[in-house]
């Protein structure tokens, strides 16, 4: 007890933890903040579970994009939404899967699913470039293939119903379009690295076990704010591949929206959370 | 195990622990009653965690107007609340916020973000006064800007859907309208209650990592029951944002409802966790 | 972990565990079953837990009555179900109660909120008589103040809607109905027996905290399935309350169906948890 | 904490652990893979958790046909599915009570309630060959039941609106069906395998308490996206009761895509996570 600082404290205070203006945030007693990860590791190339990670990735965003898009699909072909799931149920399936796949493939690739996410954490340098590359490139590819699969159960229905490709509605502007992505990526990745905040989890070891469900949340939530704005990207390999599998003019015309907002969003979070929460860069060194 | 009350136990009784009528509710073996919080606590003014608990307030307040005032208006700019998220998605969204982003801030500022939260946890002195007004003053900024950015994506639309502001329904009564806010900012402050509990969490670690749960859970219920007759504000800081940004008569004429209702519930609550279930007042000084 | 049989193991059966037929399901190394309550126990009677149990239970059921009638009411007088949460809404309305109020009230009371749970916890005696039927009157009196509460928002629409009472729907018997209440509530007092068991809860101390989940998805799931037969009562409280408020012969007539009912089901699972799955009557004396 | 591999952790890669190419996945300091369940095991049959552990899988599987194919008759009786829970509700009616049963079942028969499920887990030589036959029978049985009790209520309405039995709707394929239900079925065993995964468990013991939920949310999400293909099967036992029920041609004709597609999507799924994920072929042998 003597010395843990309880982080998890719901509706109280912590007004016994006080530190002149100024200085770090926390006097961590007990705990270190892991060192960055370097910007390169020859190791990593070698091991096997840097391609399990991979392979991991490649799975969890093949089968996001499956899920999400067929019940997209499902939803925009009825004329009548009251006898599909409705857009509240795309809302669930982005959010649901995104819980299933973190809480399943956490333990083996870190569960990022989403390249914006795994921009954010080697913003804070939590992984190596080398990873963050392998990562994003795994999962465009797991997103293209998984658009795919959806296409080709029903190739004509998919093209007249817009393919699950994110554009900006009509009625928004495209710096409206980028603004949703850009808090809405925000949300998600702020999320992340507060469910996973290495500090909480040395402290109490339930919090990563639960982590995928705020994490999932953010994700329900942000959808059924901005599908009617741009149909919700908030992860550039889900808007890739959709994108690529659609393959139309006015899909492409918007798709940087897709990858400047998360990036950006996820850029601000890693900001917000290392520097203004976590005070790392004013942490006195050793 | 010996000497040790369990707390949560469910489905039994606890027909062992037993006192005379009268006397304090529990013998607390090994628990201590935290002292109340000061009314005024100069050293906090000078502590960082302070300033940076006002910002985590800030911001999660701006982010929960942000996607819940985006997704009402999602909703209501629709003819066919078939094609949109529906009421229950409204009620999703505002009792998923509260849960991912209690989560998120709990281990920095309580994760009040709800003015009638900071009311109640002051009445029961879990933070001082200075601490109290600070946080409500965030919580308001956060909220106008929440709703400001929303009304940014499409003005018109946005005053003529009536903003997201808190009115009384056509066909209830101002008293029917007071009554909802008070029963409801009372369940919902009384989960924040029970569920950070200091007596249950200082015997079972686990509970503070689930509460956002329940209390995500008392602000979705809130809202199912009570968005037909007031929208369902329980919360001040939100019908505050929503009104300045939408800002026309009839909706400032019913705001004082959104500050009483809550904060009369809100004491409600403190009262019947401190005195009837804590039983705090009873208790024989050391 | 030697002699320490895990229970609550997904996925993998037990085949390490095995005892000859006929004799006692468990071989309980390390526990104890907990002696059965007394039928009469005089001491609780002089206790303020025995008091404060019963004010929490009455509390409960006012707050679980007045969310999920009034709930119902908004649902209801719309034509359109459309702009209004939907039957899907209410089936969450009592579901989520239930887990948010059995979250809260369990460390009081147990967190019965239901005659039909106190009676398949009393016969499994977890609870003295007197304390049964003390929570029995408490919740009945909390419920009829709850459906009090909503008739005096909106009398005239109340009473035009049916008033949240149960009835067993055109095109179904009183057989079915009373089928739909045996079953149903089978599922919820399994569930709370199942989740609440105390072999399991000595065994892994995380059980309990989230024991309230699985109890309120199998009252969210119960109401999914029912809504369209009987309204769904498998409580009988929740039935009483609505009647005494609605007060109309076609609401009384069905009456005896939502006592009847639960009672049936929670003494079938009672007997199925206790005989069948914990082998109760077949140990060996020591 | 030394020696201690983390392997739920969350958004940071485990770039510390790391091996050569071509070798075993896990190092396992600390932790042994259970040895695999024998083919036949001639002592289960006379132990009396064998036979609990059936007649365990028999309820369940009874309660789960009973809830869900009664909330589809609910939802399909009605011309507009706005005055029902909805096609949503139906999704949330099979993923709910799959949670809720591994929860009250996991302890007493491992809670599979699905012989794709069973399957899976036997071909990673998780159970006996004796016991996977024996639950898979008890699941038929009371599958059969289950629907033959829904069809109990109202046996017109029952065979007018399909009965819950699962065909491939106009338009697809049987290829599309049957791809579907592998697809499915690879989630849902994927997902428990990875969140019961014994390895993980050893060194966490809440890992296993929160396994169901995203057991549940997985057979959630795959009704969300094929309810329009198939109605979703991924459950044998629940295919066959309801078409055993029905017991129409047209029902019967596509049935063999709902044990050929669960089964081999769980064979894909043991494969997956025994070989890529956990590599126990590779490991070296002690």
């Amino acid at each position: 007890m003597e010395g843990k600082e309880e982080d998890v404290r719901l509706g109280a205070n912590k007004f016994s933890e006080r530190q002149p203006i100024g200085t770090a945030a926390q006097s961590d007693k007990g705990y270190k903040e892991p060192p960055p990860a370097p910007l390169f590791e020859p190791g990593e190339l070698t091991s096997w579970s840097f391609y399990r990670a991979g392979i991991a990735e490649f799975m969890a965003t093949f089968l996001f994009l499956y899920i999400t898009i067929l019940t997209v699909m499902g939803v925009v072909k009825s004329n009548s939404k009251c006898s599909t799931v409705g857009i509240q149920g795309i809302a669930w399936a982005f959010g649901g899967m995104i819980f299933a796949l973190v809480y399943c493939t956490a333990g083996i690739s870190g569960g990022h699913i989403n390249p914006a996410v795994t921009f954010g954490l080697f913003l804070a340098r939590k992984l190596s470039l080398t990873r963050a590359l392998f990562y994003m490139v795994m999962q465009c590819l797991g997103a293209i293939c998984g658009a795919g699969v959806v296409k080709g159960y029903q190739k004509g229905l998919y093209e007249s119903n817009g393919g699950g490709a994110n554009v900006v509605a009509p009625g928004y502007t495209k710096g409206d379009g980028l603004g949703a992505e850009i808090v809405g990526t925000f949300i998600l990745v702020y999320t992340v690295f507060s469910a996973t905040d290495a500090k909480r989890n040395a402290r109490d070891s339930h919090v990563p076990i639960l982590a995928p469900l705020p994490i999932g949340f953010a994700v329900f939530l942000v959808h059924l704010a901005t599908i009617p704005i741009t149909g919700t990207g908030i992860n550039p390999a889900r808007s890739l591949g959709a994108a690529i599998i659609y393959n139309k003019k006015h899909a492409w015309d918007d798709h940087w929206i897709f990858w400047v907002g998360p990036f950006i969003g996820a850029a601000l979070a890693a900001i917000y959370h290392q520097i203004v929460i976590r005070a790392i860069p004013f942490k006195s060194r050793p």
